[in-house]
């Protein structure tokens, strides 16, 4: 065989230490590998001296074992484990905050969150993913899951599958999140304030249009039936666009505007400025998501506040559902839209 | 047997419906269990005739079967997750975007990326959590992780654990987030413009130390051996703390402050200016993360850029790792601290 130069052999990795087992620690602390078993997942039901769980414990540790959750899975057919589909869109602050509180109530109540990655799967597809995890629970924030995927879920061992989203899905507890409702709270809120020509602010950001859609249908329905109208305004949250938009906006004839949120609403309010228009005489502005920065811009910016469901309600909500898988599903309407009234509009 | 009224009988749960196993999908396709696992795993070490393929896919179909990852990682002894822990404090937007990438460039590279959520453990302990899943590789995206954490999960099957911190961890590879590099750049900055008694803004919201002491240190050692001071300046994220520091501004006779961050600097700039402090002429500030509402503040608020490890690299080298463990752990400086200069100081 003819060995040809300048070709690197293969670098040789160092034999792997092997992982220890629960065989190996029964064995270095004298006991069977269900004494083990018993010690190290903490089984009250059965009576186990405490000279013993010591040995378990020491042996444990001195091999570095640590039990493996898919192992104890299989056994049981199902884990402590919620998992929860990670947003399509980077997260906004309220809604790392909720994911913070939720993760926080779960762990406290003995469950382990997991927040599955953006996987390029949708719908019924991607809850196929979810299920070879084998959850216990499944915290679904955006639409997209289909009673099918629902049904595969729960034949999977999910014992709750919760929807967070405009619509309720067969099988799956719902809380309903009705995003129609701040778009209408906002309209109205600048009908009341006698403006009559709103633009809406739909941002040009992919997967957005989950919430911007059904708050742009709202602000339509508001006013339906009334002199006012309702114009739609594309914008992508850089500088330019916003700058663009305030510079034909003398040509569009608004005299308000809800802006899809607070973060929206500063870019084109500064751009609106810039331009030498007055706020609120010559355009009222209005956001949405109550953040910090609304209260430090002059003029304070009006908003509406959504209250999303506290992160520990939603834990004891996921509890009770897995503790009773049985008990029928139910649709909660629990998105309240408030209009808090400031300097903008 | 007294039976007592009132007491609501036990809701029966009815017998759920059972879990289909790949048992159930060979014996309705005909075929045996190797069969099956060999088609749904889309083994190509052996040859499956096209009818016999989809004869197993219908079966899976009707049954609703879905195959078991905790399964397939015991019998491979490593699975595609890569596990990484969320922060322990809710995270900013250049984070949820970092995140976001990194989630999206694994997925591609047929990863399956879970965030593990808020244990109440910490360090060590932390690790062995997280080993019970039994990931392939692990990012730790917050210091506090030591050496015997990395040996737990390399134990428990990891092929690589990357740390993202400000320091490097024994058996990890390491991208040092250089944080005092932060504060450096800013109190540098701040000095060049002529300032000489620097506050230097730290966080009161748990959690932010772990970013905010290197921060301070970096800036006091900016300054050190030169005529300037550095002065700590406690503020929490809320109005009223702001007002408070505000009011007693001028007895603290400093001519400039790095903010911490942008979203510090928004809320401190605003309080300072209520108070009648004209930024720069009075106080120069500056913050970090170059945010785009730092640019919509007048004036302009100057801002330390901070350059993440874009989410794509860091797959792709997390990915060499797993692809060959036996290489070397590196240590990389990766944290770039730029100073943005715009009118606030």
């Amino acid at each position: 065989m003819v060995q040809i130069p300048n070709t690197p052999a293969p670098t040789k990795s160092p034999a792997p230490r092997p992982v220890p087992t629960s065989a190996d620690v029964a064995r270095l602390a004298g006991v069977s590998r269900a004494t083990v078993s018993y010690v190290l997942n903490n089984t009250s039901a059965v009576r186990i001296s405490e000279p013993t769980r010591r040995r378990v414990h020491e042996a444990a540790k001195e091999l570095g074992y640590v039990p493996h959750a898919a192992a104890r899975t299989l056994r049981a057919g199902h884990s402590r484990m919620v998992l929860m589909p990670t947003l399509p869109v980077p997260a906004g602050p309220l809604y790392s905050q909720f994911v913070h509180d939720f993760q926080g109530a779960l762990s406290r109540l003995d469950y382990t969150v997991v927040q599955y990655g953006a996987t390029g799967l949708r719908g019924d597809d991607a809850a196929r993913a979810w299920a070879e995890l084998r959850p216990v629970a499944v915290l679904v924030p955006s639409p997209g899951i289909g009673p099918e995927g629902v049904a595969v879920l729960k034949r999977s061992g999910a014992r709750a599958v919760v929807t967070l989203s405009p619509v309720a899905v067969e099988g799956a507890r719902a809380l309903l999140l009705d995003h129609a409702d701040v778009g209408q709270s906002a309209a109205a809120h600048l009908y009341a304030r006698g403006r009559r020509r709103i633009g809406v602010v739909v941002p040009e950001e992919p997967g957005m249009e989950v919430f911007s859609a059904p708050r742009l249908a709202g602000a339509r329905e508001a006013v339906h039936g009334t002199d006012a109208t309702v114009t739609e305004l594309s914008l992508a949250y850089t500088e330019e666009s916003a700058a663009a938009l305030a510079a034909r906006w003398r040509g569009l004839g608004l005299d308000a505007v809800f802006a899809y949120n607070d973060e929206y609403a500063m870019l084109l309010m500064r751009a609106l400025q810039d331009e030498g228009l007055r706020i609120p005489e010559d355009v009222a502005v209005i956001g949405a998501d109550d953040l910090m920065l609304g209260r430090l811009l002059r003029p304070r910016l009006s908003t509406v506040r959504i209250a999303l469901p506290s992160g520990r309600d939603l834990a004891s909500l996921v509890d009770r559902a897995v503790r009773n898988p049985a008990a029928a599903p139910e649709s909660q309407e629990r998105f309240v839209a408030t209009v808090v009234h400031r300097d903008s509009s």
